[in-house]
């Protein structure tokens, strides 16, 4: 099977793998280590500032790099584009909410533009805006997303944005479901959990630890995080978590969820020691698919085996 | 390609490829086209009585079907399975509830059967139970369905319940869906909403018309209809459908759907007269991928173009 196509073209890759740009979890040297692996790494700075992503960039040692903006926030600190901008990422990955004000200023820096969609109505929108690669996400994706599944999200995207390049994302964590986003009909595929559960990913390592032994089943879309960390999420985006107590308990006991809610404290502390009774870690439903924590490279190197 | 396996040697089918139970659509002429065409087509017999599914069976003339049945709903009539199994099906498809007492008179009987899930849990416990196939059913199919999307479903359960042969369904409608789920470790695939805009299908032709001109971003799952229907579906059963007025409404005006919920046969009516503002149109999220009502055999024959 050759991995080579339009996509791995446009971005000079080895092979079509994108690691997806979590917030708190792809640093620089997360991304560094995808692109030295083959892929190409993307930092998400969406929730940080440009203090932070100087920093992670500095990580990335002249390997080259993406950068992942969360777009309705993205208003609150236009700063960050123009920031990022200066340091000549590969790409610039916009993801919820309306692309259109930064598209000009992208495209005329020469960072290829990639816009993340969940459904088929925003990705023909977002082909009209000029996007250079659409990521089709999939519900079954950790973190921030909608409702429709990978499966038949793909070719649906796919067909109606031809010929721009499409990735999968949304429950791709080993070869297979590489192979199965390539059968669909994308050029490449946006992978998230299993970058989390990596060696050179942020995040603390107990979180890690659960990834590598939870079920898909046990994960959850809600807004109950975003409430919690005052992020005014618009619609319709939830967000994809493991479980645990603070989820299963959010509709049940009124009384002591006021009080998370009365002082963000408390949250934020759980967060900060690894609490992870409280604190949320995102998570895909493939983390069923998910037993060990490796590198970027044994990550890559597994998943191209098709 | 070979798409011979351990599926297709159990069911001594040419092709990997069984439609679903759906129930008003899959009748004996549809699974007989589909047998024909080198797949196993299953009756969808959930709803109805041992006269109705006679009558279709007598529609297969002799060609090789099986039966598909909802198992919370068979409790209140046991005699359908009882009188189908005297027609030797090749296999019994149980969906939707605990199959334990069913599974001894369908293992003797020499049928195969085949247990259909939505988690990777009740994957592992069909298995237990003795199941001879297991469905691996994704929250983008048409009808009665789950939360859990079909691409990281599919890999999980396989790696669950081996070397049990594992049916991908939800989302399947062309070759492309056909190579993913085999690229992700599936034996074969259940198709639903595909063999709906087919010819051999029973069902209203307006309602295929639609299947034809949808997307899948206007599906949704709700209990609505069982509702309407007055159906007692236990959770976690949702069903997705195509959006119409009814849906659209739903949550605004408590007034008119209080009408409908009030006497039954307002919603009836528009089942039988096909109009569908009001009467449901079960369909899955690769609706986008359905253009044209064709044959069974046509389905196929591009199915397996891979």
């Amino acid at each position: 099977v050759s991995l080579q196509n339009d996509l791995t073209e446009m971005l000079n890759l080895r092979y079509p793998i994108v690691s997806a740009p979590m917030a708190g979890v792809s640093g620089g040297e997360l991304a560094a280590a995808v692109t030295n692996a083959g892929g190409l790494g993307l930092i998400g700075a969406g929730y940080n500032d440009a203090n932070w992503l100087t920093q992670q960039i500095a990580l990335c040692h002249s390997t080259r790099f993406g950068v992942g903006l969360i777009t309705w926030k993205l208003a609150e600190t236009p700063d960050l584009l123009t920031m990022a901008l200066t340091y000549q990422p590969v790409a610039i990955m916009l993801s919820f909410g309306d692309p259109k004000p930064y598209i000009d200023t992208i495209k005329k820096s020469g960072a290829k533009l990639i816009c993340q969609v969940q459904t088929v109505a925003d990705a023909i929108y977002v082909k009209q805006l000029g996007a250079d690669i659409i990521v089709a996400q999939g519900s079954e994706a950790g973190g921030h997303g909608a409702s429709r599944g990978t499966f038949a999200l793909v070719p649906a995207v796919v067909d109606s944005v031809m010929p721009i390049p499409v990735l999968a994302a949304g429950g791709v964590a080993d070869a297979r479901g590489f192979a199965a986003a390539l059968a669909l009909g994308a050029h490449g595929v946006l992978v998230g959990t299993r970058f989390y559960a990596c060696k050179e990913a942020l995040g603390h390592a107990q979180a890690k630890e659960y990834l590598t032994k939870s079920t898909g089943d046990e994960t959850i879309r809600s807004t109950i995080f975003d409430s919690l960390r005052q992020l005014n999420w618009p619609r319709p985006y939830t967000a994809r978590t493991l479980q645990n107590i603070l989820t299963a308990n959010w509709n049940k006991d009124p009384e002591i969820l006021n009080q998370y809610l009365a002082d963000p404290k408390i949250y934020q502390t759980a967060v900060e020691e690894g609490n992870y009774a409280v604190a949320a870690i995102f998570a895909g439903e493939d983390v069923d698919l998910i037993h060990e924590i490796l590198s970027a490279k044994q990550i890559i190197d597994e998943m191209v085996k098709i």
